[in-house]
């Protein structure tokens, strides 16, 4: 890509942003009456269903706290960003200050706290708040939720594991994941050294475990020592889960200034997204096996929003840091297949789930997974990547294998 | 239908019964190392997976066993059951006689009983099996089982449930459906005044609770007092589960004389097959929503054998019982569809899982839930059904309206 090219994308996520995905959840999401926030929405804005799921109210709060930190204090995004909080802060949490699951319109508590991704971006959408408010309140639930992260990572599930100790013990790929993401996004509130003595555990589980060196896929369940499972979980490969995990690796590289960490996600980016790709219809499958046997999600084959628009993300920034043509290469053919299937021509936001052929299962613009998130987010991580003067990585010759150093 | 088209179907359900389905289970599916079965099995009868599933070895251990007892006493067949009941029997249990719901392929337990289904299987398997040996131990077995998840189902997943209890509680369809048709098939082993006294029970809270008087069609999840719940799970409907359960009830009016829940369970099967019918594809969809609203399940168009094979064993029985042409009818366009998509022209068994437009959407013909279980049944049920000389119900005017009486 060419610099006006870059330009003319860039200008163009940022419109699709502010004109017409902000404006939908600005509109339709906001419960005016019991605080918190609508996400089950058709395609047109209308509240089909009025249940509360903490992982979304939690990243609403933060994508509204984000803009206002990053793009322009509008009181109108600070206030929608309090109103998730403050719902969240009164009825989110159980007595040990663990995050439910889901809630009631009312706030009344209907599923336990069973998945520690509720608190994942309960952390997350406080710290980003807390830069927003300077409030110590928001800043200590940050604090204390990410500590009980980190002590719950072990066993995430808790009592609601299903598992038989000891016959398969497997851990999985989205929490480390996501803690590379949120430990970065909460560094000012945790303090640099703490994140810099957690962060490189992290990447090197990533990296290590889950990272199969023979065939340079990423599996999503492994044993604890990082071997292969032949079972349904451990076949088990979530090309978008991967390609997420590879630029919030990036993001990390940057910071601490790790070259070899950016060389290690660009091929195994390229390489997943390459596996991943549906060469029949185009688009990234949902699941696929690692042995190419049936997977056990019937949904294998449908094509999610958030699995192309994180990878868009990925191959933005890894271009701006390498400069390799493959990577703008599938980002303008993820754009095009993005842009036909899941934008709604007719009313603002972007469908979620398309069957194998591309064409809407759910009409839905909300629902109980998808929420004001991976769009928004998309589109502003596109935008700001391609819109940076220069390059992210600006002096290469300072970007050294660093990774040990961490 | 006129009586050698019904003879003509009766013997191509009985053929594809004996020499395609049930030659592909005996063939493939036996451990003769360590027991059981293997149920993941491709198109060709490769073992993909070998975990062990307590629903489909308890499904397989009494699909042979009533084969042995109703079709022929085969000692191939009876071999085969007891091969799968002695696995179940020295591994299937927890301490508290409660059935795992997986185990791996030597018996070691891989998931907790968390999944009453798999008791209803096992004891289904094991008084199956005391009618083809008289083994006073697989009765007990079986009769101890039965009276567990009696205890159980007000509670059917324990502590594993994850909804916080009182908020918003609500009775699921699938035991008291599945309970019809196992109290049916234990009647031998419980004693007939023991079922005579629960049966009445589980079709009154089918027919009243979950039936909605308003639309004619019933819910998989409403509260404890038998009203529509506006949420993602009371607005789920499950037309196979409905039809499924339509046959179980006209078996159950069958044997208990019982003309006017013939008449409902017509009258439920035609409308809930009329809303459940794809006007587009063709087929049955696998979900919908009472309100029209998205699912949340992503496979919801999707069409599944079971529910397509279970809707016409719904169908001959409801066209033998009441002569409606609607059935009839049913049954041929049900009959075209399967054998057109879900018959596998080239390999035996069939096909599970099609997309929405009748494509294979997996190609194995079993895996974690499609085992030896709704093929052969199906094919059983059809051929005995439409070769019975006369209608099942021999006199018509001996079913007087006498459910009360049950």
């Amino acid at each position: 890509m060419i610099n006006s090219e870059l330009n003319q994308y860039a200008a163009l996520y940022q419109t699709e942003l502010l004109d017409n995905v902000i404006p939908f959840w600005t509109e339709y999401s906001v419960d005016k009456i019991f605080g918190g926030y609508f996400t089950c929405l058709t395609r047109e804005g209308n509240v089909f269903d009025t249940d509360k799921f903490v992982w979304l109210q939690g990243r609403q709060v933060w994508m509204f706290a984000m803009l206002y930190n990053n793009v322009e204090k509008k009181k109108t995004w600070l206030d929608i960003a309090l109103n998730g909080a403050d719902f969240l802060k009164k009825y989110g949490r159980d007595e040990e200050g663990n995050w439910y699951f889901s809630l009631t319109r009312e706030g009344i508590p209907l599923i336990q706290a069973y998945n520690i991704f509720s608190d994942c971006f309960a952390a997350m959408a406080f710290g980003e708040l807390y830069k927003a408010t300077g409030s110590e309140e928001f800043k200590q639930i940050a604090v204390s939720t990410y500590y009980q992260i980190l002590e719950r990572q072990e066993h995430p599930k808790g009592i609601y594991d299903k598992s038989v100790p000891g016959t398969r013990p497997l851990i999985n790929f989205a929490l480390p994941m996501i803690l590379c993401n949120l430990s970065l996004s909460l560094e000012d509130v945790l303090g640099s050294q703490t994140t810099a003595k957690i962060v490189p555990e992290l990447i090197s589980n990533i990296m290590t475990n889950f990272y199969q060196e023979d065939t340079g896929l990423i599996l999503e369940n492994v044993s604890r020592e990082g071997k292969f499972v032949d079972s349904f979980e451990g076949r088990l490969i979530s090309p978008g889960h991967v390609n997420e995990s590879m630029w919030f690796l990036m993001d990390l590289a940057v910071r601490y200034n790790d070259q070899s960490l950016i060389e290690q996600a660009e091929k195994t980016l390229l390489r997943n997204t390459e596996f991943g790709w549906d060469k029949k219809y185009g688009g990234i499958f949902y699941f696929l096996d690692y042995k190419g046997y049936p997977p056990q999600q019937l949904e294998w084959d449908q094509k999610l929003w958030w699995v192309h628009l994180e990878t868009m993300i990925a191959m933005a920034k890894c271009y701006k840091l390498t400069g390799n043509q493959s990577c703008s290469n599938w980002f303008e053919e993820l754009h095009q297949y993005s842009w036909k299937h899941f934008k709604d021509p007719e009313y603002n936001e972007w469908f979620g789930y398309l069957d194998r052929r591309g064409d809407p299962l759910l009409t839905l613009k909300g629902g109980k997974w998808k929420g004001s998130f991976h769009v928004p987010r998309a589109m502003y991580e596109i935008w700001k990547t391609l819109s940076s003067p220069s390059p992210l990585q600006k002096d290469s010759a300072t970007l050294s294998n660093s990774r040990n150093k961490l």
